[in-house]
């Protein structure tokens, strides 16, 4: 499948997802290529439907897009609850576990959907796999002492690289802290590696999002397809 | 006990911790009033005796504290390994458990901690308790969605307060984090709520030093008197 193909899915998985949202709302707007196409669906709807919301924004990047289009954005400790958030997802497996982070932004991610009612991802048919970890696992890690934590993760066997941006520099997350990357290739016992990762002392935070998600909306060639989670 | 008899014994346990350094070492200084009378001391030792070492610290503080001493002092991942870290700490009970991050600096101190060969604590005699907790135990957090994270502790009984400077305003670590203090008067099961709060999505670290100190030096008015941790 080429970009323009893979475009055309997360677009259309976008704008089914735009659907859910509904006037009054509070919505928790992810980050990433496929919510691009979610965010300008709402601001069509804002601005030619007269919809109005407000939304939770998961990355500077993402609140510059939304407030662009006239969508009242709030700081998450402004608001009691979130009706609902849609993101994206970089990997997700059929028991609703998922990698997310490519985009640097799975801190304020997670922290957005632990306090939503209802969790919504959207992807192209690319991202369903059977077994999570292909996609390397962004973890979010204080820059102090950060050559140490990379020194483990190796002893681990956990294949990390140090993320760089296109200039040779190290990325930093809006926190202002380093994404190390896992190159698991497959994760068979993700809760037991989510465990160790959150007890290493210097990481903040892992792109492990397990049995989190309600409903996984899907681009799919033949149209977007839901995946709905039973046993969350 | 007054405040200058406290200090006498503070800097009593400080002389003696800093015997243990020796020419060449490497060596994690921690933050708070009885580490400053053992930088105080290991400063004398650098100019009067030609002590010459390497120096870690866990907080900007003591950089400027040591540095002003002619000490080296290095960013940790410039050194392979720690050889002793000496540092204060809040509580400390029989079993070798302790409360740290009175001083807002525990992030740094314990990435120096988990990655120092010795651990030596140096308390007065009045941070030695039966139980834990007394002291309000610091949770270092991210300052995105804090207010949820404040209401879940809340939920729990934690008791949680947001930490503010003498100005009124929220307390800002190294890492530009915030300080949740839990006010839960005993901790029977310091282990069990470690590992609630590091699993807190938005909690980057807390105060709970759990059997990691080799050495505790207590200063007392009798003489420091040293805590040997066999169970490590």
């Amino acid at each position: 499948m080429d970009k323009a193909q893979q475009d055309a899915l997360k677009k259309a998985a976008g704008i089914e997802a735009a659907k859910i949202v509904e006037n009054d709302m509070t919505v928790g707007l992810g980050t990433g290529s496929t919510v691009r196409f979610l965010v300008d669906e709402l601001g069509r709807r804002v601005q030619e439907e007269g919809l109005h919301f407000t939304g939770v924004t998961t990355s500077r990047r993402t609140q510059e897009q939304a407030e662009g289009y006239g969508i009242r954005i709030v700081n998450i400790d402004e608001v009691d609850h979130i009706d609902v958030t849609i993101d994206g997802a970089d990997e997700v497996d059929k028991n609703f576990n998922g990698i997310k982070g490519g985009g640097a932004a799975l801190l304020w991610e997670k922290i957005v959907a632990i306090n939503s009612n209802r969790i919504v991802w959207i992807v192209d048919q690319s991202k369903v796999v059977d077994v999570i970890g292909a996609f390397p696992l962004p973890v979010e890690v204080i820059p102090f002492g950060v050559g140490h934590v990379i020194k483990k993760f190796e002893a681990k066997g956990y294949r990390p690289t140090l993320r760089m941006d296109t200039d040779g520099k190290p990325v930093r997350t809006d926190e202002n802290d380093l994404v190390v990357d896992l190159h698991l290739e497959r994760i068979e016992h993700p809760q037991d590696l989510a465990t160790d990762l959150i007890t290493t002392v210097g990481v903040v935070e892992h792109g492990l999002f397990l049995n989190m998600v309600d409903t996984v909306i899907v681009g799919d060639p033949n149209g977007p397809c839901v995946m709905t989670n039973s046993n969350k």
